[in-house]
Order: C-alpha cells, then sequence, then structure tokens
C-alpha cells in the first residue's frame, strides 16, 4: 500500500508545486495503476477540481464506465464530503488515505466501503504543514 | 423562482431523452443564468456527471473563479452527497430544488445554506416517475 501512497504523494508535490493545497489521488485496478490525478481547485479555478473527482472521471474515461467498483482509491487526505459522495456515485468499495482531515474529512458518511487510513502518514503531514505554514 | 426552475426542468428533459436519470440544473447570476446542465452520467459514463456538478464547472469556467458565493443553483432533485459537497466547496450559499430524494438527497448535510424546496414539484415528479416506469 506504501508503494502506491508514495505515487498519490509525488502527485500532491505537483499540486504544491503549482500553489494548490498538496493533495494527491490515484486510482489502482487489478494491481495497475490506472488513473493519477492532483487538486487542481485554485488552478483551475474549478471548486470541484479536487484530486480525488479527478482521478475518478479519469478512471472513468479509461475504463468506460462510472462503475469502478473493482477500483481501489488512494488518496493522501481523507475526503471532504463531495468527494466521498462521488466515491460513492462510483461504487468505489476500497479507499486507503494518508492523514486524516478533522475540519472537512466525512469518510464516515461513507457505507460499504472499505477504509484503511495513516499510510505514509509523516510525509502527507510535513507536505501539508510545508503549505499552509507558506501561506501564513 | 419558477421561471428558473422551468428552465432547470427543460436540461431535466434533455437528460430523459438521452435516457439518463431527469435531472437538470442552473446557477443564476445577479437574475442572469450563468451556466445550465442536465444530467449526463449514463451518457458520458462518468460518475461525477450529475447536473449540479456539470453547472457548477460551468459557472466556475465563466465567471474564472472557484468561488460562486453570489450564485443561487436550481436544481430539479434534491442534490446526492456529491453535489451537496460541491455546492460547499463553490460557496453558493442558496439553492432552490424541486422535488426531495429521500433515498439519496443529502440537504440536511448543507450548513449555511439557504434552501428553498418543492418549486415546480408536481412537473419534476411527473418526470422522474415517467422515467423510472419506462425502466422497470
Amino acid at each position: 500500500m506504501d508503494k502506491y501512497m508514495l505515487i498519490a504523494l509525488k502527485e500532491a508535490k505537483i499540486a504544491y508545486i503549482k500553489g494548490d493545497v498538496p493533495v494527491g489521488a490515484i486510482i489502482v485496478k487489478d494491481n495497475k495503476i490506472i488513473a493519477k490525478a492532483h487538486n487542481c481547485k485554485e488552478t483551475n479555478k474549478i471548486a470541484t477540481n479536487h484530486a480525488e473527482i479527478l482521478a475518478i472521471n479519469k478512471a472513468c474515461r479509461k475504463l468506460k464506465t462510472w462503475y469502478l467498483d473493482d477500483c481501489v482509491l488512494y488518496t493522501t487526505m481523507e475526503p471532504c464530503m463531495m468527494c466521498c459522495g462521488a466515491i460513492m456515485q462510483s461504487r468505489i468499495k476500497k479507499i486507503v488515505y494518508s492523514v486524516e482531515n478533522p475540519k472537512y474529512g466525512c469518510s464516515s458518511l461513507l457505507k460499504s466501503v472499505d477504509i484503511v487510513n495513516n499510510v505514509c502518514k509523516n510525509e502527507s503531514e510535513l507536505l501539508l504543514k510545508k503549505f499552509f505554514s507558506n501561506i501564513r
């Protein structure tokens, strides 16, 4: 699981460089990465452009279906309400995330989804702390 | 409000014709429609392509900002968790919807958002019933 989270973290670092909250997400099916994305909300100026949403969109395009029930989503931060809703809409059955999001995290709302957390927690936390300390 | 909801209903009818669950959404700013969209989940085979998400994306592109706090979203059905999350992400302060969605509606999760419901309820309900009776 660390292997995939480190790739999601690479995506988060791209967001960091662009000036977006550093969150990255990837989607894995049959041990193959089928989608990678990073948060582009500020860069694209589009409210829905969180890493998870963009990764789900890419995976749907790649597989030519909205039905991602045999996919695992890796994200460097606990998903917000919008992204949790998208996980349910796409029928993703398992998610792995790195750091909790005490303010906006909504993973408790996910029904029938396996959740693994705290994977590569220190790395993700460090990147987020660095980002927010630069802002303030 | 009926005037705008009837335009959202026109969008819902486009979704109906395409074979998608008939939901339409529009976004209004300063009494001007800045975005119109309909549910394209089945047509586009993309899990996130609900009417509300697509309308928010269009409005952000049009206004060149993710910040839609002076916009009103009209939708023919109570938004799901994903769309409620997108409403919060885009800082929309007011939504108007037509029919409740007892199974997937999540408007109760919206914080600091004015909610008006039951606008043109009969028309939206009829369209949805027609759609689901055709499927079964």
